[in-house]
């Protein structure tokens, strides 16, 4: 009923009434009156591009997804090109100048995804579903096409990559339209950029960047990728951290064997991971890998400052999320973030529940990913972490083993590192800095969150050390996105704000870098 | 070529040159040459039976073995009853009296099977496949219909339950068809039970035995379940171990969330599963469980004497297996089963490999088979695992834990356990089993080896607890047969001298029996 109520109250009013109370710009006026009367067809327009499937690995997919972009930017008059991908799939490029513009900017967004695992969606994840509220609160669907009356805030649109990071390339088009609309012309230069292997790793990325130095040449990047706040108030992050995958195997007998005619004799792989694992982090989360943490560097008076200004949001969060705990003590997420961390994204070996038979399995597999922060690299990561492994008597091979190999050596595992990236951390303190946030302040209508750095892993550090200027993101999607999971989506309110935030960064940005 | 050359050779002469060698009676000769005549006929009635999925869980399907079975009692003119399962699937019941015979036994099998992993199967595992030799060493495909030479020692029939439990069957029977081609009438009374449910733990089987108290009653039972030596060479078992399952279930975030944004802070449940495993079995197997080894009884001098005469297969097995070490040092395998194992049969959180997402999983699940041996019960092993976990600050819960529980319980886990069943452990020293070791060294031509017990678990309790009388295993599938795997096999040879054992035991077992 609270749902019905408040989508009978229309868009128009209710942004009215809160941009009565915060003394709203004419500006911000006019293209919150835009977004009001096109709001059903940005959400169809993303839903379109929400439709097409977008893993990385699918190259014929991830193109139709590149083209389909292309067109989109066509469709405003950007001349757009795909930048070849150099190996990887290609980059989605467009360039729009500004009359009389001093500066210009990157907009970084990307149209990959993560994988799926379509049997935990309750939609299927390339199938973008409107529902008037999450799943969790009973969200029910809603036809696109019949979307008549302005949808609630609360509403969400289900669909792999609605969240990461599909939305921020269909806002910044119709923050474009919504100021032509207005008749006002952006005050920077602007580059559109769209990758299509943020979610594999970025691995082509760098070669993209060295091949398309002069093309990309500009004042500063900003990335539009990663979560809101938590309270759901816009933030500006300086860094992320950085991210390396690994995989571990680790071998028993060369088949699966009998648990009770070799149960106790026969060892067990999955057994043998255990003890691994529990090996490389402690139960609260410490890394137990010697030195792993040397290159840390402290955070900054500027990066101290902003933090203890960041809202405290850890009691709700650990509530929403059914956590009776959080890793670290008392310390908060926000300063836990600064710090990296030893993720076990996966383990599978044999089966359980229903399917478990009793087998010991023939080998045990662990994903992980590491997440770094300045100065770790992946290199040296993966240098302590083998020495580690080693120091615990663990033989390291890189293939899968041969027959031979899994009957002389003791306690092999197999490591299978991915490339991984190194973290980044831009100055709080510099002129774009400054005139961003004052941007982005004016368009919100209340000062937003600063976040030194991101917890997430966006290839900020390629950016700033192939072009050398400032890179700092600004992302729009809701932080309850179920990013990388099932049933990940975009909450109406926060692609509404997203198109308000960038038309006013596109329209003022410019004006207050001096 | 060398597979081409022995199956050219054909049976019969093979035959002939192995049974001069070890003073042959007219009885085995007799029985060797029918099977010379009738192989490619036994071969296709299994590979009948074998076509028909037979998971407990499906009732339809183990409805339809157990008709397929009677029917095929019913061709040998014993009158075949299904007794209501209880609840569970029924059991297949035959009877044969001999005239003149003292003695009853009853001969158990069961026709369910294990859980299947169909992706991992060459060949599905309900479409029976001949190959001329194991797949390891490139055993190509034979058309059943096709089978005209006798196929060689080493063919195999793949097929899920081909080794465990469905060629005992057929293979009593044709060992009834052997004998009453050679005008021999067997030497005891003959009682056939085949079990439904084996592989589901048996929980509806001590209901049916209590219900059949009269119509089961016997001298002993003799149970043809299990594989025979590693050596090949034939076993008799006069124990089993016991079993119980257990699935935990760890739990983190209310739902999977974006390691980059939360790792660090929101506890990982594959890392905190990684830790409880570690803590309930040491790196070689011991089981870190206080008190869970006081009630295991030290082996009799019947039992050491026979254990000492057992053959070594430890290094050529772990050789085969490709394992540089066992578990336990130097024990070897036979003396290891003796003591209780813990076997981890699986690992769920998350994915591995291509499907990993950079998530933190919402909760990781394991499953783990405890095999149990005298004087252990399953109650207590449960009553002391629960006791350790609680001492290292677990709370356990039975049910899927609410919301408000997940979020007000630290360290919560849920342990499901399974029903099982004891172990047991019959005397090698009675007139019955004397009996049995002389009919079944004169059947093999050789002393069989006697083991104290079997490392695999099969109810033998229930029928001792029951009936009170001497309950021994005597099974005919060969070690290497993937048992509980994909890929599962029966080796020819051993479906072959299994009809020649059970030929040889009925004819011979009344006679030594005083």
């Amino acid at each position: 009923m609270k749902g019905r109520l408040r989508m009978a109250g229309g868009l128009a009013v209710l942004l009215a009434a809160a941009g009565a109370a915060r003394g709203e710009t004419s500006l911000h006026r006019d293209v919150r009156l835009w977004i009001g009367r096109h709001e059903a067809a940005v959400l169809r327009e993303l839903a379109e591009l929400l439709a097409i499937p977008n893993l990385a690995s699918d190259g014929p997919g991830i193109r139709r997804n590149a083209e389909h972009i292309a067109r989109m930017l066509e469709r405003r008059g950007i001349a757009a090109r795909l930048l070849d991908g150099e190996g990887g799939p290609p980059v989605v490029y467009g360039e729009r100048r500004a009359a009389g513009a001093g500066r210009t900017i990157v907009f970084y967004a990307h149209y990959d995804g993560q994988p799926v695992d379509p049997a935990r969606w309750t939609s299927p994840p390339w199938t973008p579903v409107l529902r008037d509220g999450p799943l969790e609160a009973g969200g029910r669907e809603v036809p696109l096409g019949a979307l008549g009356l302005s949808p609630g805030p609360d509403w969400r649109l289900y669909a792999r990559s609605s969240g990461d990071d599909k939305a921020p390339i269909v806002a910044v088009l119709a923050a474009l339209d919504a100021l032509a609309a207005a008749g006002r012309a952006p005050s920077v230069n602007l580059k559109l950029f769209f990758e299509g292997e943020e979610e594999a790793g970025s691995p082509h990325l760098a070669a993209v960047l060295a091949r398309n130095r002069d093309l990309l040449v500009a004042d500063a990047w900003l990335l539009c990728d990663g979560p809101v706040h938590q309270t759901r108030r816009p933030q500006v992050y300086f860094g992320a951290r950085g991210v390396i995958g690994l995989e571990v195997t680790a071998y028993g007998a060369a088949r699966a064997l009998h648990s009770g005619h070799y149960g106790n004799w026969a060892p067990n792989p999955a057994a043998a991971l255990a003890h691994l694992l529990a090996g490389l982090r402690d139960p609260d989360g410490r890394i137990r890998v010697p030195g792993f943490s040397d290159d840390v560097r402290p955070p900054t008076a500027a990066e101290r400052e902003a933090l203890a200004s960041v809202p405290d949001v850890d009691a709700a969060l650990r509530h929403e999320l059914a956590l009776p705990a959080s890793e670290g003590g008392d310390a908060r997420l926000a300063e836990r973030i600064l710090l990296p961390a030893l993720n076990l994204r996966g383990l599978a070996a044999g089966a359980v529940g229903e399917g478990a038979a009793n087998a010991i399995p023939a080998e045990a597999r662990a994903s992980i990913d590491f997440r770094l922060v300045p100065d770790q690299t992946p290199a040296r990561v993966r240098e302590r972490v083998e020495a580690h492994l080693v120091s615990l008597g663990y033989a390291i091979t890189r293939e899968a083993p041969s027959i031979e190999t899994r009957r002389s050596v003791p306690r092999l595992v197999r490591l299978e590192w991915e490339a991984g990236y190194p973290p980044a951390r831009a100055d709080m303190d510099s002129p774009f800095a400054r005139a961003l946030l004052a941007a982005v302040d004016e368009a919100a209508g209340q000062p937003v969150v600063r976040m030194p750095t991101l917890g997430g892993s966006i290839p900020m550090h390629l950016f700033a050390e192939t072009f050398s200027v400032p890179v700092v993101g600004l992302p729009i999607a809701n932080h309850d996105n179920n990013q990388h999971a099932a049933d990940e989506n975009i909450r109406v309110q926060n692609l509404r704000d997203g198109v308000s935030l960038f038309a006013g960064v596109l329209a003022r940005l410019g004006e207050e870098w001096r």
